[in-house]
């Protein structure tokens, strides 16, 4: 190994860290969501601009586990704060604020790219791009909403609820898509019987990990309390966390999805207060890490109005936005039957995050997609990504709770 | 990437953590510390036994990455815990018991080496091995004491305050004696030229961390308390500690050298109470993934009968490891003017853990000593590791003091 490996990445780290926390405040400060600032936080940090973050080799490598152990913590913490029963009343919304979140954006970005202004349904190859545009359009990137609505401190609302759902049935449909996808990047043909497998799995893994952890769990959680060496609940909290997840994604399903299952067995034991109390700090350092490194993802070099063809790059991606955004306001109303702030919902849905990159990422390097069309992708992930933060603030506006609560909570922590 | 890197990683992660306390609470149960018991688990974990702590490959350099955070987490613990009038107040004695420390074991092994039973002091290059089993012998690991004296509740003893200072001072001189043989492996000539820069550098950076930082960081911890975004206080202290670990190890120094020095500088702003309660869940995550990798790198096919040469080699072993030991006990007495448990302390600088493995890591590739040696120096290694904890417990003993505050320790655990 290289002997500089280590000091470079905790100065890397260190100034991941201290951007972050600086330009959260500084988001907070002028009435936006911490997140906000750890994005813009990476943007500066990254390629871009001052380069401090690596994008390849052994560091780089490194930074993602850490960045993905952050967002496995956030799904652990947000999993920890979800009442199941509450989830099951919002069940049915959820399922089908996800199914027609994945439906609308599939179908709107495959229309637009086979018979849009730009179309060229008989080219070669064309039904195979506008397949990738559609999946690209699909998943929801519940990082980013999920930090938002926890820093306005709207997590335990319906409509946080639906989302949070949504999202998660959005991960394994996401799944399904990106099978579907890889296997089209290899030349395979997708078989209905693989993508049942692939939901089944995702199903199968949270109904199990959620019945036999509540069973077994708050028994085993039991005989931790009676151990007496230091940090031990921490410890097998986080060593639960990871391991769901760990074991989700060996299972064909999502790693987040097994920390979320983590969080909502172990929100049933005795020692809840306790856990929630101790996995905030070591949260509170790693999930910073995963959004300034979604942020530093950013390539904001494709925006130069010098480069070639920036025109048409801006207009494809403008165009992409605007059909990322529609087709997830329209799921907002997928479920007529429930109560909740249709708009906040679909909103919520927006920001594709790394989901969308990691699509882009499969289209680019089988050369279904040009550059081109992955610098429009890339532009799209990055406006829903952006445009979501102050959104949803302007739509939960100053609630007279939530001024009380911001009050509390600053009197708490001075 | 490989795509199965970050859930193997998880679930290694999980297993390290599990067991760091399951043994860390059985240890404890036998009047143990609890950090003999992660020993025990890296043992377990290892490529010895069960082979689940992966030992190269993209996995245990991430891994390694964990440990060193870990370890860098635990020295900046202890420099939050040290009050540094109190360790200029015992400097004098830390400084001779360190230069015995480093003196004494050096001269053991360099005379046994060339003229013990097996010596042959006229064989071509015996003075180069015999060098280097002097090195081996010499630098302190100061990870298995410090978290000893933590366990047993002693870190605000005059002898735990020797042996932090003592250790901090091995630091310097290891990589003093780290350079030494690297050239010689290098076959280039040392200079005293170099030998003092590298004093100079590790002297230079613990006293501008400390003066710059005593005079800068309480006013920069100010300003940090009227930043309202969550987490801001874990997340400053900790790039702290990992940034100057960096720059230290940058400035041609050591890492832990770096976090000492950041937590000694941070015990004197007036936040804290609330880093101390802060970055604790986060080191009681990462410091068992060190002890643990320090306990998976014990070979202990080494140790079967059945091997070839294993019995001359278990006496060297064992004459390495007297020596060792000797070596450091009489570094104890080496402050004849101050007041202090002499056996304590010598007991205390006995560990070589991962310094004497780095040190026989070197010895081996360069060929200056065999895979043979090397083995001795890897058993000496574990067994110094190894008989420190139960010997500080013994030493101690249950003083009416220790068990007041272990039934408070427990009273506020549960």
């Amino acid at each position: 190994m290289d002997q500089h490996l280590i000091p470079q990445l905790f100065l890397v780290l260190a100034a991941i860290l201290i951007a972050a926390k600086l330009f959260g405040d500084l988001a907070e400060r002028i009435g936006q969501p911490a997140v906000l600032g750890e994005l813009v936080a990476g943007v500066l940090l990254g390629p871009s601009l001052f380069g401090i973050i690596p994008t390849q080799g052994p560091a780089a490598e490194v930074l993602h586990v850490f960045a993905e152990l952050g967002v496995v913590l956030l799904l652990f913490e947000i999993g920890l704060e979800t009442d199941l029963r509450e989830m099951f009343r919002v069940g049915a919304a959820s399922l089908a604020v996800a199914s027609v979140g994945v439906a609308a954006p599939f179908a709107l970005g495959f229309l637009y790219w086979l018979y849009g202004p730009t179309g060229t349904p008989d080219a070669q190859g064309a039904t195979g791009a506008a397949i990738f545009i559609g999946a690209t359009l699909t998943a929801t990137s519940v990082g980013i909403t999920a930090r938002v609505l926890s820093d306005l401190r709207q997590m335990r609302t319906p409509e946080a609820r639906i989302i949070v759902g949504a999202a998660v049935i959005d991960d394994v449909l996401g799944l399904v898509i990106l099978t579907v996808v890889s296997g089209m990047a290899a030349g395979a043909a997708v078989s209905m019987g693989g993508v049942a497998q692939i939901v089944g799995l995702a199903v199968g893994f949270l109904v199990a990990a959620v019945l036999i952890g509540g069973l077994v769990v708050p028994r085993l959680f039991r005989l931790v309390d009676r151990m007496s060496v230091r940090g031990v609940l921490v410890a097998f909290a986080v060593a639960f966390a990871v391991g769901l997840a760990g074991l989700a994604s060996f299972a064909g399903s999502a790693l987040i999805l097994g920390a979320f299952a983590a969080g909502v067995v172990l929100s049933a034991t005795n020692q809840f207060d306790v856990i929630v109390r101790d996995v905030k700090p070591v949260a509170q350092v790693f999930t910073p890490i995963f959004f300034v490194s979604v942020g530093a993802a950013v390539n904001l070099t494709l925006l130069d109005p010098r480069r070639e063809g920036a025109g048409s790059l801006l207009l494809v991606a403008g165009a992409l936005t605007a059909l990322a955004i529609a087709g997830k306001v329209i799921a907002g109303w997928a479920a007529p039957w429930a109560r909740y702030r249709r708009l906040v919902v679909g909103v919520g849905m927006i920001p594709r995050g790394e989901v969308g990159l990691i699509f882009a990422d499969i289209g680019l390097r089988s050369g279904i997609i040009t550059e081109g069309v992955f610098s429009a992708v890339l532009l799209m992930v990055m406006a829903t990504t952006f445009v979501v933060p102050p959104a949803l603030k302007a739509l939960f506006g100053p609630a007279p709770r939530e001024i009380e609560l911001a009050r509390e909570g600053s009197d708490a922590a001075s």
